[in-house]
């Protein structure tokens, strides 16, 4: 059973209001998958003419559901298609009986909503190695079908909760030369959580009238800069899924080249990705982890997960010890190049090491306070060339280990 | 001021006798370095005709006494050597200052000791980024030659600890052609532990009669078997360190080819690995991952790896959860190669997974009993290949939080 713990001190005031997404519509139900007393299955329809991508875990035991979506996620279809979603079992290392159980709620889906099989696309979040209990949510088919609304995305965003302490949703409105375009996205995920992509689930839908093909090259790019710059605990799920549909309802062409529309979906997928970390397990920091000066992006990008991913930087930030040692130590560990004597340390604007060693401003007062904020920024410059990345995590703490050395996930 | 915790449940009952090396000597005393009320600084002292041996940690911003003993240790000379150690401050990140401390050191001990400063080898543990107080240690130096005792190694195991919750020691005796040969060894290490090389600090001692480059060819051989393949917290410390040094004093010959004195220091490098890691920040379960069947030992390793530097799985061993679904995930993440239909999982010698699900005799109380244990067996075959590699680890606990949220190291 779930530990549903209190609300992370990070989670945003409250859920964001979002704007209907014409041409989707949403319902969600309590189908007793493995929670009782709460919404676990969550079903979206996309009007016909809608397209369909979508990014998957690289992981090498992935789950039957992400196998059966990356099969059909490259075809074209004029026929719309529905998206369904349980949380409470992740249907993941579950054999034959497993492709058995996602065939089960599709074609369950496709039936109910006279659509071909191909055209409907699910995802499970939850325990892994046990049997999907499928006829729990094949019974309430027909009552998700008739539940559908265009204002059930709300309502979607808690069904897909696990571990998670707040529904999470972002929105962008762009105004494009031919009207205005809409983008509405949930997600959930708050452990297992690491790139490649974060251990989670993400739905995102717009009115934008695009090519299945752009709308591929748009999300594939942006997830690059955004869910797989996230980590909570180094951790890769077996069923990280983030698909994303556009109905083309507001009649608006919009392509892979769009800035505007780019920038708009960029925000929506930062937006949520961010709210990943700040629900990470136990967090009680968010935290920034910006690496210049490297001699490439992937080196930046070595660095800034070696030092994200560092348990003992991570528990330094939980006790809100300004312990620039462990970040050195993190650098050095990571194998990509660093000079001791060369690279620079800032908490947040605070200039910490240098020139290979301590700097000869700081004092330990700068970096304690910025310890106590809830949003801290570690910077690191390696003095080598040019390369940079960012990456965003969260520091670790007893939270952390009381819902993991319980949970069976 | 680092927290001497309660000793670790998995400790050994005590501190091994550890026979007299013929030509070594040792001392201890509390210099002050950080600590209040205990020894902090070692002294042992090779007899002329002694050769020295070492691997050191690879990281990118190593210490200034690492780099000062690579500089040495290739050298053959017939003037003896001495190796002084001090805890609390690691001298590392610590600039210029630090390379003038490590020689105020080394040339200290060089000078009371009549040795060629390149004969004298230093390393320093605790916290990085502070200036080590090297007038304490020098003003020591004295006292530390007069006190020098064949019979010291236990005091210096005792000198060398940080966060250790016992002082680590190992011993073996090899019966040769030409007579008997003995080995003893003492290490210090339970955080920043991780692979090239564990964060640790190890001294090995034997009167064997051998060429330095033997000896090197051995440590640097076995060294790959022992102290590369064990992890507590993935994190790689600035001062890793390993000398061994061998007097003759038995007059026995050995070589690098002989497979008797490899063996016997192999189970003293394991030893002193293994208690490493009981000794892990936190521990309460020592955990040995074995990966079988995989495609390359180095693929092997990968996967052993990923377990045992998993969060999720070591919460899960912390909480005696046998969560195989975590191992799953944690096989499908490392990047090295897997089919999720063709591997299995063992706890010890209980089969709990195959063909790409729960197998069909396992219960959960079989794998519940064994997490009870506090030796735990993960065993992984991958049904690819004949790549092999074994790891060994600890679980992640609220231990490690307290200490390392608090401690400044």
């Amino acid at each position: 059973m779930a530990k549903i713990t209190a609300r992370s001190p990070l989670a945003p005031e409250r859920f964001p209001e979002l704007p209907v997404i014409k041409g989707v519509r949403f319902s969600s139900v309590a189908a007793g998958v493995r929670y009782a007393g709460r919404t676990d299955v969550m079903l979206a329809h996309l009007a016909p003419g809608s397209v369909v991508a979508g990014v998957f875990t690289r992981s090498a035991t992935r789950s039957a559901p992400v196998l059966d979506c990356q099969e059909k996620i490259g075809a074209e279809s004029p026929d719309g298609a529905a998206i369904i979603v349980n949380s409470g079992n992740s249907n993941a290392f579950t054999g034959r009986n497993g492709v058995e159980a996602t065939r089960a709620v599709t074609s369950a889906v496709a039936a109910a909503m006279s659509l071909p099989e191909g055209r409907v696309f699910s995802s499970s979040t939850g325990v892994i190695g046990e049997p999907l209990p499928h006829a729990r949510i094949t019974a309430k088919i027909d009552e998700l079908v008739a539940a559908l609304d265009e204002d059930g995305i709300a309502g979607a965003a808690h069904a897909i909760m696990t571990t998670d302490t707040f529904p999470k949703g972002a929105t962008a409105t762009v105004e494009m030369a031919g009207g205005q375009v809409r983008i509405a996205g949930i997600a959930k995920g708050s452990g297992m959580i690491a790139p490649d992509m974060a251990t989670m689930l993400v739905y995102i839908f717009t009115d934008a009238a695009i090519s299945r093909a752009d709308l591929q090259t748009l999300v594939s790019r942006i997830n690059d800069r955004t869910f797989n710059c996230i980590t909570v605990d180094s951790d890769t799920s077996t069923s990280d899924t983030l698909l994303m549909g556009a109905t083309g309802a507001s009649d608006v062409a919009v392509t892979a080249e769009d800035g505007a529309f780019e920038s708009a979906l960029e925000e929506v997928m930062l937006d949520l990705a961010q709210q990943v970390v700040k629900d990470g397990e136990g967090a009680t920091k968010f935290v920034t982890v910006a690496v210049t000066g490297a001699e490439s992006d992937a080196d930046a990008r070595t660095h800034a997960l070696s030092i994200a991913n560092s348990p003992l930087v991570k528990t330094a930030l939980a006790g809100e010890d300004p312990n620039w040692g462990r970040i050195v130590m993190a650098i050095g560990k990571s194998g990509a190049r660093a000079d001791r004597d060369l690279l620079s340390i800032r908490f947040g604007e605070v200039l910490v090491a240098e020139n290979g060693w301590v700097a000869p401003g700081y004092h330990e007062e700068q970096g304690a306070a910025q310890m106590k904020q809830p949003e801290i920024a570690i910077n690191v410059d390696l003095g080598l060339g040019s390369g940079a990345a960012t990456v965003w995590t969260c520091d670790l703490t007893h939270g952390y280990i009381s819902i993991n050395a319980d949970y069976r996930s």
